[in-house]
């Protein structure tokens, strides 16, 4: 069987581990990097080796940050600290910042509670939320995680974690989305729609 | 707006040139290689810091090899260099390879000629074709290029090239492929299978 030079090899086997790459699709990738300009291999290399270096997480809510330093949105002081938006990945945060009205600052749990899982909540960025909770400064926390089932148990599992914490704990409406034709909703979205109707003003 | 740590947006910009990755599918792998060991991140950064270095192309054939050496095919002498099949690209050399029954070398063009472009064949692995045929060595060029114009055009290119070498040049057989239903063969296909019709033994 043939086999490309040892240092494709390598870059393809190393490649086939990120999401969605198969052994083809890491051929590809591995055929077409090596068509780059030296430089350029050389300063995604660099990149890459010194990314444990160069980029941390924001000390006060998880968020990917430059190594050391607060966050994008815990930097900004015109961020309203009374409000914490809890969400599990930063794609979530991403978001909800993106949808523009969000003027709060955010908690990233780096995951969710599986119900079958022992380990209830460890290795989650949770101690901290507390804390925060607990400092006086924050007034209302919004879980916004999934709705599905996983999701759902670590919303209710910290909703007792901050019982006794001076904070509202909140969650998102549940309802029909923008523009959306109700013939296509699943059956959990019309119940939750019709449930939590509003008056027509 | 919000953005990644500058690190990170600075990846999400270098992934984001790769074939077939756009914003959002380089954000997931730059989340994604964000988790990864550092030792890991450090070594496909050497990986590719270093690919010009350990990357070269066969001097023989063209042929992606081990910088300085000959690649996989040219590199063993069972195999037959009186047989030499041109082909586009790696990829295509590979196809044939794990048909596992071609038993010649090959030569790797590293593309093809538009017809609609001025300069015919500038930047093509042809020069050293021209060499291969002329050296008394190659009894016989198979042109394994991709059935459409551009690559029809290039045969054709190359098989005015070679007149004069003392060669026979040739072109795998068209037809239908092996377990296909007439039926879903297009027309070209079609006329090719019948026009090139063989005895039933």
């Amino acid at each position: 069987m043939m086999h490309y030079p040892e240092a494709v090899e390598a870059l393809i086997a190393a490649l086939k581990q990120l999401p969605g790459i198969g052994r083809r699709g890491a051929e590809r990738l591995a055929l077409s990097l090596l068509e780059w300009e030296p430089e350029k291999l050389e300063f995604l290399g660099r990149l890459l080796g010194t990314l444990p270096e160069t980029v941390g997480s924001c000390p006060v809510c998880g968020a990917l940050a430059d190594a050391g330093e607060l966050c994008m949105v815990c930097g900004r002081p015109d961020r309203d600290g009374g409000t914490v938006c809890v969400v599990e990945t930063m794609a979530q945060m991403f978001a909800i910042e993106s949808s523009g009205n969000f003027r709060g600052r955010y908690h990233v749990l780096g995951g969710r509670i599986s119900p079958m899982d022992a380990e209830n909540g460890a290795g989650l960025n949770l101690p901290k939320l507390l804390e925060r909770a607990r400092s006086g400064e924050v007034r209302e926390v919004i879980l916004a995680l999934s709705s599905d089932v996983e999701g759902r148990a670590t919303a209710i599992y910290i909703a007792e974690l901050l019982k006794g914490a001076p904070v509202r704990v909140t969650q998102p409406a549940l309802g029909l989305p923008a523009g959306a034709n109700l013939s296509y909703a699943d059956g959990a979205t019309i119940t939750a729609a019709l449930t939590g109707r509003t008056e027509v003003k």
